[in-house]
């Protein structure tokens, strides 16, 4: 593994000019190696008495690591989620505990994780996030940085304004993550779409867009930075492989582009879908069954940071998924100048990620010990698997679905499921329905990582298409809402909002929170409003 | 109290062009009556489930609101928190717990407070701080808004970013925050100094400026926001007292002007210093006796929104003096239109506050509530007082300290206290002394509030003034450091760096966090080595 030196490749000229990051805040430049001298009394920082915190300690009943299962199993059905949340199946916890002082100088304690502290965080939590980050990611160079920040939506807040100058642009997957893009617009950052298909963003798409750059045409020089979610994309649900990601990091290497990797889905990754019929009952739900964290890891998409051996990826990870959201902390990875100016842009906002939530994330995960932590992430996989089947399932018992390889458009040499209605009087089977097919009312891909089913909507078939595609799927949102089921609108994952060339309506449908009853009664009230929407009762 | 109508006083025109505040994220326009309808199944969001979050409870054993004595007495010496940190006086706390599940809807819970959530914080939260600023502040309109943020600096960062455009300027004091400066600078905002006198911003000094404005040779529109620091500016240590308010809100209306009141010292007012052998041994500390709220507030220098009846004002109020730093959470008040834009602001950024933080914090003023709050603060103010007096205290021991209205500068009309090194020969006394006095060493104004003593060191007196104040100032900074003790380096505080007219160095000296002893052993030190520095042993 390389040792990156920044002047090798330099990369300072992505630092952005008219949004110069903050100057260090506390120590005057040359006075530096006073601060925190052992020994020394400090008169100099605003830090109250921690002993006016009005916490003696403060502790957690935490899940155990093998709360959930890794192996799909009669008894572990996909209701065993359902039995926990009910409290049908106690659940086994352990106490973790965070005194206001440390008992040991080592010891996480509230003195420090409540007081005014480092914007990279508590350097516990700093050490586990970057073991993490070493034996999960293995970036290709050696002195990569790893800095906490308060979730990737304030993180990738802080890149936006450390690399990017007003009114330039940056190049986004065709159908992206909305909040990504409202990120941007205050600061008059404009997103640059890029043709996607069933992996995310095209690479050969990318380097046309990158040869052909006209500044002059475009009004905006060529973009420097690419923002993509690449294990399970919101809102399409595509995974970026190795090869595809191979393809645009060199790129980044040609084009002097750098690579933003938000990346909240990475551990769930579920793999493909088999269709109910298909699956045994003993069948592991893909790589689930492996008990070793080596393996586990083995059977992940590798993160960009696998093949950056220049620093040009700027790593976004979250305790969202995994932890939860209201934690509101994750972590950098990235080079070491990015990571000194992401700190400096935390000084002068949020400073560092709560210390309630740093303490207890860091008491939850030293209780664990890596190898529990993974051992809860194989068994949120398996969950998430098991919910997306599921939602999956419902839509088979709905719909009559046929599978078929995409002949053209994102889909294109992907297994792409095609529902239309069933027909009136048979009720067997899916697959292999003897009765005349009825005209095709949505496809999907069923995604293999994340939380979300791209549906799109086939309004090239419905009689009133004259209208707009974005018309339309309002039109049906509504009728949908109305019965009682809430998609998330197509609409909103467009980045630049052109419907012109558009013939179909999409909705992202999240399998991620419902309980099994709702995702069943929600695919029966869509099954019913959108064969009558589309004229095919 | 009056309604406020946005539109009566229409300050629209004060939300920034260039940086327009990003557009709502979820529900888009017309969509939105269908969010959270009851009964609907809702497969829109991207949460996970609450089964997967690891937690079954969170819970602190937290402080009882009388921990800390309200009144100066013999036993309750300013030892008492140096005893409570030893854990010498045993301290009384009271167990609150955070179940995952709420028992009735409207209890807080982790199932809500760790899911995505609103970015205005949680329900109940937003209820106490409501009405806490209702009681406490009393806004002179009447649909205030109050709004859950994730600290001052963070805060600071989104009122900028709502209210300015590239390019313009923001009113500032003399000497200032570095952090809200630093804050400014990467969107291109620029600090406009105003002269400061003992109670901060002088309303004379703000009405020329306004009044004299050239834009064309200042290159920027006259400023149309004013920052400030009200009570215990940091670093000057000066109070704004209500008819400077209510001067400086005049000039606001006057010119179109918006007041953005940054806080966080306001229930550290700790009242006038009184010298140690004036002080009887039963002497409360000015206002700490007061065992009923509303004389508590009415004691306290009010908020500029006590007199708002334009909505001028934006408050930011942060629980880092008064539950703990490591929070990360406080509160806006301000009218509704700029409070809806401060909320988008937050939506693309930081999202919610912490929940660890939230839900942990609320549950502690849950307990307390309003009247233990009160208390807990009026303890917390006394706590202070005693600190700030055990500091000028040992000034008093350490050097000649005399008394006299200060004749001109800043502190024109205050009770200055001026140090110089002590005869050699006489020990008795400090204000009456025979001998002849040396020279000025240094002068300061003891604070009314806050955690700041803001010390201006006499290098007039300095054989080498010849040589800049701010390298002497460096030069003595790095003796003291090398003595072993920090101050704050004065220079870090202007906002400009300007030193062309400065014959005066400075510290700001924090006494909020040292034990009595180091505040006595930094203290002759900095005797020590001051009087060496200025060729005075």
């Amino acid at each position: 593994m390389a040792f990156l030196k920044p002047e090798a490749i330099d990369l300072s000229h992505h630092l952005s000019g008219t949004f110069p990051t903050a100057r260090h805040l506390s120590p005057l430049k040359g006075l530096q190696k006073y601060w925190g001298r052992p020994g020394i009394i400090s008169l100099a920082g605003g830090l109250p008495s921690p002993a006016y915190f009005p916490y003696s300690d403060i502790s957690a009943n935490i899940l155990v690591p093998n709360s959930f299962p890794v192996e799909r199993k009669q008894e572990e059905s996909s209701f065993s989620w359902l039995w926990k949340l009910l409290g049908a199946d106690k659940e086994k916890t352990t106490p973790v505990t965070v005194p206001k002082y440390p008992v040991r100088p080592e010891d996480i304690n509230l003195a420090t994780a409540l007081q005014y502290g480092m914007s990279a965080g508590l350097p516990q939590l700093q050490k586990i996030v970057k073991e993490f980050s070493d034996k999960v990611y293995s970036p290709a160079y050696e002195n990569y940085t790893c800095l906490l920040h308060a979730g990737n939506t304030d993180a990738w807040n802080k890149v936006v304004i450390t690399l990017c100058n007003p009114g330039e642009g940056v190049l986004v997957s065709k159908w992206t993550y909305p909040s990504a893009m409202a990120t941007m617009q205050p600061f008059n950052i404009k997103p640059v779409p890029v043709e996607i298909d069933g992996q995310g963003m095209r690479s050969d798409a990318l380097r046309t867009l990158l040869t052909e750059w006209d500044e002059a045409a475009r009004g905006m020089p060529r973009p420097r930075v690419i923002y993509a979610v690449p294990i399970g994309e919101n809102p399409t649900g595509t995974t970026t492989r190795v090869a595809r990601k191979k393809e645009i990091y060199q790129l980044c290497v040609e084009f002097g582009d750098l690579q933003v990797e938000d990346d909240p889905y990475f551990v769930l990754q579920e793999g493909e879908y088999v269709p109910k019929s298909m699956r045994g009952r003993q069948t592991q739900a893909s790589g689930t069954g492996i008990d070793d964290e080596a393996k586990f890891i083995a059977s992940l998409e590798p993160s960009y940071l696998k093949f950056d051996y220049q620093g040009r990826v700027i790593r976004l990870d979250t305790f969202s998924k995994t932890i939860a959201p209201g934690s509101r902390l994750g972590w950098y990875t990235c080079n070491p100048m990015f990571a000194e100016r992401l700190e400096r842009a935390a000084e002068t906002s949020t400073q560092a990620p709560c210390g309630f939530g740093q303490s207890l994330v860091t008491a939850t995960l030293q209780e664990w010990g890596y190898e529990g932590y993974i051992r809860w992430l194989k068994g949120l996989r398996l969950q998430y698997t098991l919910r997306r089947d599921y939602f999956v399932d419902a839509l088979a018992e709905e719909f009559q679905l046929t599978v078929a390889p995409g002949t053209a458009g994102m889909w294109e040499g992907c297994q792409v499921y095609t529902g239309s209605a069933k027909p009136k009087r048979s009720v067997t089977g899916y697959f292999n329905e003897k009765a005349p097919i009825s005209s095709p009312l949505f496809s999907f891909v069923p995604p293999t990582s994340g939380m979300f089913v791209w549906l799109k909507i086939h309004f090239d078939q419905h009689p009133s298409i004259a209208t707009t595609a974005k018309d339309l799927e309002m039109k049906l949102w509504i009728e949908l809402a109305e019965a009682g089921v809430l998609f998330g609108p197509g609409s909103m994952f467009s980045p630049t909002q052109d419907w012109s060339s558009e013939r179909s309506g999409h909705f992202r449908i999240s399998f991620s929170n419902l309980e099994n009853d709702e995702m069943t009664k929600s695919v029966q009230i869509f099954g019913k409003v959108i064969r009558e929407f589309m004229g095919n009762l």
